[in-house]
């Protein structure tokens, strides 16, 4: 008899599942942060990576599961074959080529739109009532062109898209007033990169608008020129992309968020790619993130901004680009 | 149009279903305890309370949910109706006299029998596939009731049992080592309560047996006492009483761990009342406390512990004081 | 020899200091949820509890211990000694008369005054650098007394104030409009009590002022009532102490939220009651809420909302009524 | 005036700092994998890096900040320059040339000895009270000079050790008995790497001793092959280099509880490297891992674990392999 029939008596057969597993697709630095982020904040414990490196794969797998003892008891899965992501409560998706050093977002998605193809059908045939969340890049093209694929309805389909924007924007402003990064609030929407806008009319401090101290804010006409804070947000991801190689923490936190919200229900509003047609006087059947609720189902409501005729004309502008896009787009 | 109306443009249906949901049955010291330990230790923030007192029912669950922004957004529910469960991955059970100062577990029982009586069928109308977490006392008296009126298979109905003797026995070795109680091992089997057994073999630190140092250990014959610690843990329950009225905190947390690892499915090893028949020669349908794995779907496996002759007869001494009791008792 | 000396083999002598000890003086109710609060959510795991009522003091002692094992090896001490509170961080007063079915705060205070005076000066004594966290009713006097009877700089003297406020009037808020209260914003500020007021200019979600969409809001000419909310916020206290006796768990919860801030130098904005002489024109020498930044130090900066007319003279007039009650303090 | 100076009035000069610091020395994938771990885990929000990468430095930096929103409002600081650690309760080192596929962790030493010689001294001039936790690899040899360097008392300089191999022991322990890895107890010890030692006759699972089942557990003449558990811990670094390049999220959580053990003064047990000059009759002045107490001031106690013969020979064994490298080296 082995050391395990002798110690341990069965009871009844063994469950494998956790009820809030979570897979994650692509295992590049942005993938791996994703996952460890998951697992460190206590989102979840229960794991699955996919990817075609086998053997990469398999070292992450190790890595992962030596730090169990520390991490709660994660359990983590890794494969390459979709059958491990079987019963995901949500599939994070992270595969693709990276942007690279100057490249623009838009430049990578035909590449990319080829590998959604492969992977979302293989994610739905295992997880058929799973919420995808996009994070690969250009991200507002390619959940839609995720969307199309999947056939889900709107609300189970997220772009990770300008929660990490938004993120950036309250680190910065935080460093200029000298206030905790969660008491500064400000929301950056439309297009994850390039074209996104920032909602001054909404960035405040304790309930008070920084427009009413500086009408200007965000202005030309701006002495303090906070417009550089958008800008620099802007800018992030090219300069650590110039600095480190690729970006990697603040992606993974910004993913281990959303998933949290959605696991929890919290029904906490984040800024994410979302279906827009008809938001804001947007006519073209786009992808752009907005402030929205997530809970189990993915997004229930859009928060509906008060936009300045600026920030409208800016957001118009960015549906446009992207429709440019996607019509170019075999999908 | 409402400010809601204006404000959130409406996506898809909110969901009410977090997965993860837990019901506490009875909200007195224990009750609070136990739903304050699973919101504040993350464990769920989905929790529901059941109480035939109206009145403070209505308190608790305001005073909890004024505290909502402090605790992940957690979605708190109170009623009298058992509506409210509806679908609990847990459901604990706490309801019941509560233990007098001098007062035995045992006393107390038919009382309580009564209660699960009324209880226990409508947690599982609302929650056919739920575990049962019983603590009310004399917990493993009211944990092979409330198995015997469930109708469920055993792994399904677990006791909170020698879980929070266990851990008391481990803060004790802990303040005469000085060490942390996570690196002390110890474990208490048997009943919850006065004739509990202390598994001397296996108490060790860092792997080494205390026994190997101390072969008299937890004896008459040993000069350091050892047997104190365990005297004291018997003692707990009565001595806290004796002092604030009621044991709470200690408790809460246990129960609090036990539902973590259910919820996790962490498969970690507790000591809680499980069915005993057959296990260690014992003949009688009865439930106590052995270690055993606990996962998605309650107990998997009990460990098989190596027992001296003593340890085996206080067992089962214990489990024919059980079986007595259950006689006299009207299911 | 001992198992102890046995076992452990000496390399230095161990310490005793974690460096983030904090004190709770009073253990009924609202002390033992912050107590619990701060050790469930990991604030601290070294906190010292102190009291008069000798046997509640070593049965709270004794059931936190008992749940060590669950709580990342807290180190829970209490006494009656003052000494037990040495070199803490935060000493949290909770001590006092407890406000009774229709009492209003303030009919408390000179009783709490002189238990004050009994408990700053020992509390000082062993913990010479500590910041003050005075959560004892009427809060605003009593934070006054404190600062008073301390010597103390006013930035390390705080009181609990309307955090607690602000967290109700934010889950009423999210009960409205079915958003995670996290992402409700909104201030209540001065009294904490029966002259509370709610900046609803700050009203917020995602960055859209409430007001902007319906421009009475707050007030009377409100078809939808908004004011109710606050109106809610305001009897909270009262409701809940007649519905189970007392409230604790918000309390709890605000204070742990506090103390992190304050243990973590994490600069985030909180409400509490800071000394307000010279802000908005308030002339007299007197604490009450106001938006501050809570760091290692305490206060830093006190956030300068902008107020409407009306806010500034409901904030005049509490200022009024805390330097009457002051008048016939005997400190 | 500015929109900080109109907003924020100011009250006290703001604290740097938090009395939690920690330093990371080298931004590796180790460095970076420890640094994010004690970041997520919640281990210390204030966290120093230092390395001579300017333009990666600055890179990760950013990165960290802009996540400074989803984990507590952390507090990240870069720097070439040592004065950005000032201050530091732990100093964690795992600069040093990296392990390549195939080469052993004895290689490296004198390249990361003169690395040690920068480091070190610049690390104590700006916190002289700080622990020194030494993860660079030949690790054993590596403490013992960091340890020589520094003039510290021995309890003050620690290796990560053998804390990570006897995780990976506690997983593939967890994989064979189907137990959550935090319930699966053994012990490795001595060496971090090729000569390290399982201490079988620790290995427990509830108290229950592996090898009372299975006396030839960890032998050559056991059917089950359970040495083999040992062997994979053993290869497992060179393992994951060959698969994925580095290992980098195990040591980054092993360091973490180590770290945390220390900020937290919990008294843990973790084997770590220590200096064990006396211990089992080690005549040499070298350090290897032993189970030991860490808390707020380093290493209180070592375990005095009862090893056979041959766990003796094989330590002994060790540390002359030790005492031989370190006679090599120029200090």
């Amino acid at each position: 008899m082995s050391v395990k029939e002798s110690l341990l008596l069965p009871v009844s057969d063994p469950v494998i599942s956790s009820g809030h597993k979570i897979t994650v697709v692509g295992i590049g630095q942005v993938g791996m942060a994703c996952a460890f982020s998951i697992l460190t904040q206590n989102v979840s414990n229960d794991v699955a990576l996919v990817d075609c490196m086998t053997e990469k794969l398999q070292g992450e797998l190790l890595d992962l599961q030596h730090g169990s003892c520390f991490m709660k008891n994660a359990q983590i899965q890794a494969s390459t074959d979709y059958a491990v992501t079987a019963g995901s409560r949500v599939c994070v998706v992270t595969a693709g080529a990276r942007q690279r050093e100057g490249e623009s977002r838009l430049d990578l998605v035909q590449r990319n739109v080829d590998i959604l193809k492969f992977i979302i059908p293989q994610l739905l045939q295992y997880s058929p009532n799973t919420i995808l969340l996009i994070v690969s890049n250009p991200v507002d093209i390619l959940t839609y062109v995720a969307w199309k694929i999947s056939g889900l309805p709107k609300h189970r389909v997220i772009g990770s898209g300008t929660n990490l924007d938004s993120a950036r924007f309250r680190f910065l402003m935080s460093q200029r007033l000298g206030v905790a990064s969660t008491s500064c609030h400000g929301w950056i929407i439309g297009e994850h990169g390039d074209s996104s806008v920032p909602v001054w009319s909404g960035v405040n401090i304790a309930g008070v608008n920084l427009r009413d101290i500086n009408p200007n804010i965000g202005t030309e006409d701006d002495s303090e020129k906070w417009s550089d804070v958008h800008r620099e947000v802007v800018d992030s991801a090219y300069e650590i992309i110039k600095l480190k190689g690729y970006t990697s923490w603040a992606i993974g936190l910004s993913v281990a968020a959303l998933t949290s919200s959605i696991l929890k229900n919290s029904r906490k509003i984040h800024a994410v790619s979302v279906n827009v047609q008809g938001r804001h006087g947007i006519t073209e059947d786009v992808y752009l993130s907005l402030p929205a609720i997530i809970g189990t189902d993915g997004v229930s409501e859009i928060v509906n901004q008060t936009l300045t005729n600026e920030e409208r004309a800016r957001l118009h502008k960015s549906a446009g680009i992207m429709n440019e896009v996607q019509k170019n787009i075999v999908i």
